[in-house]
């Protein structure tokens, strides 16, 4: 038997693959650039080489691999293997891409969208291991989040369990990009906290997060650099993440009592900074005898979550 | 085989017990006052008086019996057999039921919440039947709920899974009794619809609902059947119930991705006269795709849901 699967994580601006044993150790990886802009087939022959060129690197063969799992940003139709339309990849259109690299590799492949992955990725391999029910959530650009029930990745009705990020935490809220109000996004992704900054700089508040964004957009980094350096609105934005993480967290283990819940994501690199804030919230917000049982921690997985969760789902 | 279980339903006010079939017929039922300020003991002397009357009355031996399901308002401890200590049964505390009624009947017996246990009724019996992803969702006082996952009944880390009402709408909202601000509840449950009202009548507004209430308070039953008169204050508060209750059914939509949410208790009863702006909103808010795989109905089973639940935990 074979014991090692390929994981081939598309993203919008670049392709990550790698060679992965069963227990979840990465034996080698390469980055390409994605080049998204020139459509769907040459993106699929990138894909194609970086498979051909983790196998020679690793000196292994085909025959030696169980199989490859890929994760695209959604939509998409896991059951048909199909990319929808992600807004980042540019010309694609329900393409068949678990058929067009079946046919090129006449070895199984597996596609799901990354947040389903990664909360696959953590349970097999990282913070959820062993437990049944588990959430996780990435908190990056936006917010999105990956439910295990009973030990199985659980997918709801056609694949899109786990929104996390399209709960409404005020229905008065600012409109969020998916047509609702008030998203936990709008207020606890790092693009909301980009935002929050924008408008305090703009306000004329005295902070250093301007200066250390120089030439460039704003961005949560900038934010959490400046709170390091003790800048009071960084700070008190920091302050403010944290309590939305809170209600949005909070919403999460009324509905699923989960045993933990993993945060992963650009913005959970940073979770020491808010983390007792965030905690504080949950408590007041929750109910006692749910957080007494649930542990909210941060993801173990880091870069390779992407490769990782791709490995899961063949896996 | 016994083909027959009991289910007794617990509740504040009354104890409704009923011999039930494996089909979910309901072969005859009695319901007795809890007079439940006398204290657990008298009022679990009447629930055993309540099984061996029903036995009787149906012509039945304790053989014929495959097991006894009871369903308490929560908290309760499912695995442990314990009442808790709810707030409408004064005096029990960790009350051990299922070992004293097992003592007494030699029988299997079983105990759930009210929420989880009407969510299996729904499952086994009614407008859940044969589907694999469902919620149920029961607003009357307050708002709770029952989730069927994988065609089981998902009970959480600790039986608290599916405390819908207490998912936050609005972080600023009102104080909840749970602890939490802006709780789905406070905004939806009948006791919501009856606080608007009482607060548009002091407010002078007018219409019909002070005059329908009379000597006793104004509860969400005025509203309706003034609403059904044309009362214009009263098609106001009912439309601001069908928005608010769109907006907590889209957080379930968000995170479940369900096949179908049905909603039972009281106020659904009157769900012909919110359904379509309540759609309204959940089109609105919600992401298109899940949406379109989820129908939202009302509950097949009214009145018996109670001991069908509590026959459904033991079949």
């Amino acid at each position: 038997m074979s014991k090692f699967v390929i994981g081939v994580d598309l993203g919008g601006t670049k392709i990550n693959t790698g060679i992965i044993d069963e227990s979840g150790k990465v034996i080698l990886s390469i980055k390409v650039p994605t080049l998204a802009k020139e459509g769907p087939y040459p993106v699929i022959e990138r894909i194609k080489k970086s498979i051909y060129d983790v196998l020679i690197e690793a000196n292994m063969k085909l025959e030696d691999i169980k199989g490859i799992g890929i994760i695209s940003p959604g939509p998409i139709d896991s059951e048909k293997g199909l990319v929808v339309n992600p807004s980042n990849l540019p010309g694609w259109d329900h393409i068949p891409i678990v058929k067009l690299l079946r046919e090129e590799f006449k070895l199984p492949v597996m596609l799901d969208n990354d947040a389903n992955a990664a909360a696959l990725a953590e349970y097999m391999f990282g913070s959820g291991r062993g437990l049944k029910n588990f959430v996780y959530i990435t908190v990056s650009t936006g917010i999105g989040g990956g439910v295990i029930i009973d030990g199985k990745l659980y997918r709801g009705t056609n694949s899109n369990a786990g929104e996390v990020g399209h709960m409404t935490i005020n229905y008065n809220g600012p409109k969020c990009n998916c047509g609702n109000f008030g998203c936990f996004e709008t207020y606890a992704s790092g693009t909301a906290i980009a935002r929050f900054a924008k408008k305090a700089v703009l306000e004329g508040r005295s902070t250093l997060i301007k200066e250390l964004a120089g030439e460039k957009e704003i961005n949560a980094q900038h934010v959490f650099e400046a709170a390091i350096k003790g800048d009071n609105v960084a700070l008190e934005l920091i302050d403010e993440e944290a309590f939305y993480l809170g209600i949005g967290i909070s919403n999460i283990i009324a509905f699923a009592n989960p045993e933990r819940i993993t945060l992963g994501g650009g913005v959970s690199n940073q979770l020491d900074m808010f983390y007792n804030r965030m905690m504080e919230t949950i408590n007041e917000r929750s109910l006692k005898s749910m957080v007494d049982v649930c542990q909210i921690v941060k993801s173990e997985l880091k870069d390779d979550i992407g490769i990782l969760g791709a490995a899961a789902i063949i896996i």
